[in-house]
């Protein structure tokens, strides 16, 4: 690791970098340091001009034609397929379509049909909220008893008896950026006789996952954050093709069906990872991930990990060394290898410590009780940006600016 | 009704028409006729620079404060405000969330938990398929002895039994366009002691649907067709007030959490229709929506219906004396009351001769076996445009010009 000593010792090494100097591909406002990529990345250059090119020359000129004309119909599986090279996996092994809860429901409810002889789903306390109440509302509608086992992280392997059917993890923990050992974890679901089934939110274009070498049965992933695919963006659910001849959705709608045309009145579903598609997908938000995913690829994720790791550990040194005694304490693993994109500090003032960040211009985020949040995506933070960013986040503390009444009023979205 | 009797005539009524004062509003290419807004809608005039105004000012200037400063967080309730008016729901009835497939998931499996005394879920044969895939899906995953109960339309009302917890139909048929007569039927469903399930795909936006005056339980819709929402947007859900406090969503995601940023392991919904919110909703395909109901709303829906039939009473006659001769067999209720916004003739050559008819310019759609089916969408279709849609398909069956190979050649989407 190589750790500026001085602004300008940071423009060198962000100079020598292949992966600052596609930033290009971004078109941040002026004056904005966007450390919040984790909650929602910011545009590409090219989208708003390829989804105007879609309203206006495909929707607009070939209207229903389209769909055939402009390969509409393919779009879930060729960006699924895009995203499969960002993850370990192969093409026909992922699709987009939905949103990560839906696409959970539909793995989670997959995954006790494929081990009907086992009732539960193992999870744990730090998983992201959404994530347990969707398998615990398949615990609730599912037709067999099935429980939902929710327990703290250190209780995991204990946990995981032969009653478990599958293991469902978030693989970067959404608040401290603590990672699982995916390839340990894996194994031990897998010598446990469960499936494991992993949300790649804060992972898929940040970290190099690797499915494949991993060995992971499912898994689902979201757009709008390290993919850059735009508020809200459809997300993707990954099934091993191993699974595929035993893959049952409990959601079964006419795009997942093998032909969709044919109007039948019975299921058959499509083969391999599209019988996930359910209804008519929505074009102008698929072309918009499209868009965010290609950044990502153009990048490459060994070279986006690795600067994401520089990065990282700028901020946690420069934050250690600069905003010392203000009441900082680092809430994230201190070891890249077991941290993800994202370095979280606690502090007893947080939501206002953030709010005059976002003010000053560093975009973090805030989550509760008292985290501050900053997610490093090298796409468009540079070394100088993390050498600015703390200077602001110095004379915040220093300064106690912090301390107005107008930044504790609490947004709807924190 | 006044028919016109020759092109200046059409022109004469197209002119006294303030619907058709409205075509300003829409920018169809020149040379197409577009008579297939019950597949997909056109894009509105206003739409390409409305999206690009939130990829590029909203998304890419405040990043992810839009969520609060935009309102992105409420556009779920607000388009579905906006769609209430046109349904003759109350605002806080209906939401925008997911698609039609998913919303009618959730409601189904919402129906059965508000009649947890009752085994049975009702539809018809005729329904749209994927309506019938995902109420099978329901009863396979579900934690109860539930049957779905598959008849055709003539045997609905016997079928009607005091087992029956929801009664579930499309109230426009998509193939002849055939509507139910929804408060009959609904109260046919009270009578009974069941719920009333309606999907509007086909009459949200093009039919003077009063959900309120049919005391209608549960409903779901389409915005991709005479909402003119764009490829795949988003859909609604609609819940009658009297049952918010019984709703129970088999979905559980953040988004319809009472609180979704405390982050709490707990789910506690959202009050009221919030609750059918799942995953992060998609912001540009929302978007888009919201220019689509505009134009809906602007038009007013009383004068919208009014146009479509005198368009389609049009169409009719036209294609029965001008076309007489030529195999074409009206497939859809002569009467308008029992009519959508589409007609539908059958023709034994049906793929072909729209294959033509797509070729020089008029485009409509086919559905099998032999279903040529025109919708009629007066916010940019006039009579004049009927006039010349009926005179190239008569020339087509006259010439025969259908009769090529390249005509037969069956495309991936119909």
């Amino acid at each position: 690791m190589n750790l500026p000593t001085n602004r300008d010792d940071a423009a060198r090494l962000d100079g020598r970098d292949p992966i600052s100097a596609l930033r290009h591909n971004f078109d941040l406002p002026p004056g904005v340091i966007y450390l919040d990529g984790n909650s929602l990345g910011p545009p590409p250059a090219a989208t708003a001009a390829r989804v105007e090119e879609v309203m206006r020359h495909e929707w607009g000129r070939d209207l229903i034609t389209s769909w055939n004309r402009h390969g509409w119909i393919d779009l879930p599986l060729r960006v699924g397929d895009a995203i499969a090279g960002l993850i370990g996996a192969t093409p026909g092994e992922v699709v987009v379509t939905d949103s990560t809860s839906i696409n959970l429901f539909k793995l989670i409810v997959a995954a006790l049909r494929i081990r009907p002889d086992r009732r539960v789903i193992l999870t744990e306390e730090e998983n992201f909220p959404t994530d347990v109440y969707i398998a615990r509302g398949v615990s609730q509608v599912i037709g067999r008893d099935v429980e939902l086992r929710v327990v703290p992280r250190r209780d995991l392997t204990s946990a995981l008896d032969d009653d478990v059917a599958v293991v469902m993890l978030t693989h970067v923990d959404f608040r401290t950026g603590e990672t699982h050992d995916m390839v340990a974890m894996t194994r031990r679901a897998h010598d446990a006789g469960a499936l494991a089934l992993w949300d790649l939110a804060h992972s898929a274009g940040a970290l190099d996952v690797d499915l494949a070498a991993a060995e992971v049965d499912l898994a689902v992933g979201c757009g709008y954050k390290y993919l850059n695919g735009g508020p809200g963006a459809p997300a993707f659910a990954f099934v091993a093709s191993a699974l595929h001849d035993r893959l049952e959705t409990p959601l079964p709608g006419w795009m997942g069906h093998a032909s969709p045309f044919e109007m039948d009145l019975n299921y058959r579903p499509a083969p391999g990872i599209a019988q996930l598609l359910c209804g008519t997908p929505p074009i102008l938000s698929l072309v918009a991930l499209q868009c965010g995913v290609a950044t990502v690829a153009e990048a490459g994720i060994a070279g986006l990990r690795r600067t994401s790791v520089d990065l990282s550990e700028l901020f946690i040194s420069l934050v250690e060394s600069r905003c010392h005694g203000f009441g900082l304490e680092l809430a994230s693993p201190r070891d890249p290898e077991k941290r993800g994109s994202q370095v979280s500090f606690r502090h007893c003032n947080g939501y206002p410590v953030m709010q005059a960040l976002i003010t000053a211009g560093v975009i973090g985020d805030f989550r509760a009780p008292d985290l501050l949040r900053f997610g490093f995506a090298p796409l468009y933070v540079r070394r100088v940006d993390i050498w600015d960013a703390v200077e602001v986040l110095r004379r915040i503390l220093a300064d106690q600016t912090w301390d107005r009444p107008e930044y504790r009023i609490r947004a709807k979205v924190t």
